[in-house]
């Protein structure tokens, strides 16, 4: 009780820097090199220094808290965002906040207020597909936060931005369906125009158009890619006796549907249709036969987004308006590899 | 531009209730009643009045933020739980921010920190695995803000709690599994001391002696109730020649793991090895067989939490210490259910 509480001062005289860079350092602004914060911990370890967290947010107007705001919590892809943001942020001190907007505007207006009420150094976020102005979004920009889109994102903000190349994925995934001998491939997409649905059926057309297939627009599905509408859509298949030996769903609930009919119709699978869906759920290695899917590389897409939440808090000419683009991988699992029968 | 702003006098004067009134019901004050706060938020509406939040925190003390930890927000238990409080929160104009421990007691202290720097009115977490005091804890408490614990909770705080009751859980599968005719039952529990787990031990094995079934130590299992767990037991029990006509895990994820070797031994689920896991994790639906599993009410926990969390909140007598049990509840898929054959 009667030891005297170390202060940034005694760490300072300790390195022979000054309290300003031992600030920064236990801060972690980036401008301190590794090195020198390593010292610096180094040393409020073996000073017993406690930072006063309140105090110090109060006198570097930081509270070291990062506001995240996703549409669905519960979705392996956006909780693998959240921990990929946080690998980064921990590391440098910061606190990761998540609300979840349930893809509604309004909620979304709610929670970045209630985000800068909390005074969160800026906000990481992924746009709700009912949204339909970005004003709220503004808002945060005209606050001089930063403010990092990933995956949904809009060109209307002039900000940092990680989204994934669906065309890419849907591509890949097309013509692995292609490069198993399939010719009738079935697309499940969504009813409504979100940019990354058009993408992913965008890079289904072009690899047919590449390999000479004929597209057929009665085997492509517009719903809501849920279980339910995978079903239905691949009951309408079947029941319309419309020829198909794949479905490449751009999601992996949409695919799932597909098997759960192919089977109770005793249709094999991959042999008579072959599956890929989007995604990488965890659910997809767990089903018989395991789903073949496409990663999104969501903890990569969350650090990306991080590390441009940070540049832009440590820059000094404003936020950055940085796109990173990640390259989606093609996972090939039991459901659409076909034995090979003559190699 | 040149419309006068409404504020919360134009309302009451026009409802003819106190301006204080207004106030409570847009804050979502339960002592004012249902009608009366329609009644407000109608007029509202009409008048175009715009609380300004900042402000109204200030004037009130409330930010109207719920800060809840979580020990991993991509478990859907937890997110279900989660969705549960925002459900009753969002409903009276609070946001609910989230934060994920990893199950480490310094994140759970710096989040902790972190929640009371954004001026949170209360805080509502689930306790981690590797927590040893509860400091952090009591100083919410002593900060004079609600704390609700639910599930893994602890009886060292004086405050607010709802947990299932696990050991119900656990012997409701058992008795199950002696109701299909199995005696020979495995159980896969954790390694680590941990309340919950302990209590669905407990029910295992009561509901073995009250069926006079004899207990075989040989076949009861500690890990770390993983996948790879799963396998590995599983895999032992046939090694070793143990005969066994049923695995109950205290997760869903080591009993899938034994799905997995079971039919990779060509072993017949349910009619060989009947099959019980417990959580009702999204995954036990799409497995083939379907598994079997224990629904533990998350939504309803949620919901249960945010309520105790408002009484507390809006009580003159201070936190409460109100303690909910949830009733779970055995869902029965095909991976216990065994053909009758002499009924």
């Amino acid at each position: 009780m009667n030891q005297k509480k170390a202060t940034i001062h005694d760490i300072a005289s300790e390195l022979g820097v000054t309290a300003s860079t031992v600030s920064r350092a236990l801060s972690g602004n980036p401008r301190i090199s590794q090195n020198t914060r390593r010292a610096v911990l180094k040393t409020a370890k073996a000073l017993n220094y406690e930072p006063n967290q309140i105090a110090s947010a109060l006198r570097s107007g930081k509270t070291q808290l990062i506001g995240m705001l996703v549409p669905i919590i519960n979705r392996s892809f956006f909780s693998s965002i959240i921990r990929g943001v946080e690998d980064v942020a921990n590391k440098l001190d910061y606190r990761v906040i998540v609300s979840q907007s349930d893809e509604k505007q309004e909620n979304e207006a709610a929670t970045l207020k209630a985000f800068l009420n909390a005074r969160v150094d800026g906000v990481i976020a992924s746009i709700g597909k009912q949204t339909r102005d970005f004003d709220h979004y503004q808002e945060i920009l005209d606050s001089g936060l930063p403010l990092v889109l990933f995956d949904r994102t809009t060109s209307d903000l002039q900000t940092g931005q990680v989204v994934i190349d669906d065309y890419e994925g849907a591509y890949k995934a097309t013509v692995h369906l292609i490069e198993q001998g399939c010719r009738r491939i079935a697309h499940f997409t969504a009813r409504r125009k979100i940019d990354i649905y058009k993408k992913r059926c965008l890079g289904y057309l072009d690899a047919l158009r590449d390999h000479n297939i004929p597209i057929d627009k009665k085997l492509i599905f517009a719903g809501d890619l849920q279980l339910s509408d995978g079903r239905r859509h691949t009951a309408e298949l079947i029941n319309k006796q419309l020829p198909f030996d794949a479905v490449f769903a751009a999601s992996d609930y949409a695919v799932m549907g597909a098997m759960q009919v192919l089977k109770e119709k005793k249709i094999s699978i991959p042999d008579q249709v072959a599956l890929v869906g989007f995604l990488n759920e965890p659910f997809t290695s767990f089903t018989d036969p395991p789903l073949s899917t496409i990663n999104q590389f969501p903890m990569e897409m969350g650090k990306a987004a991080a590390r441009i939440f940070f540049d832009s808090l440590e820059s000094e000419r404003g936020i950055s308006e940085q796109k990173i683009v990640i390259e989606p991988e093609l996972i090939v699992r039991a459901s659409s590899e076909k034995r090979k029968t003559n190699s």
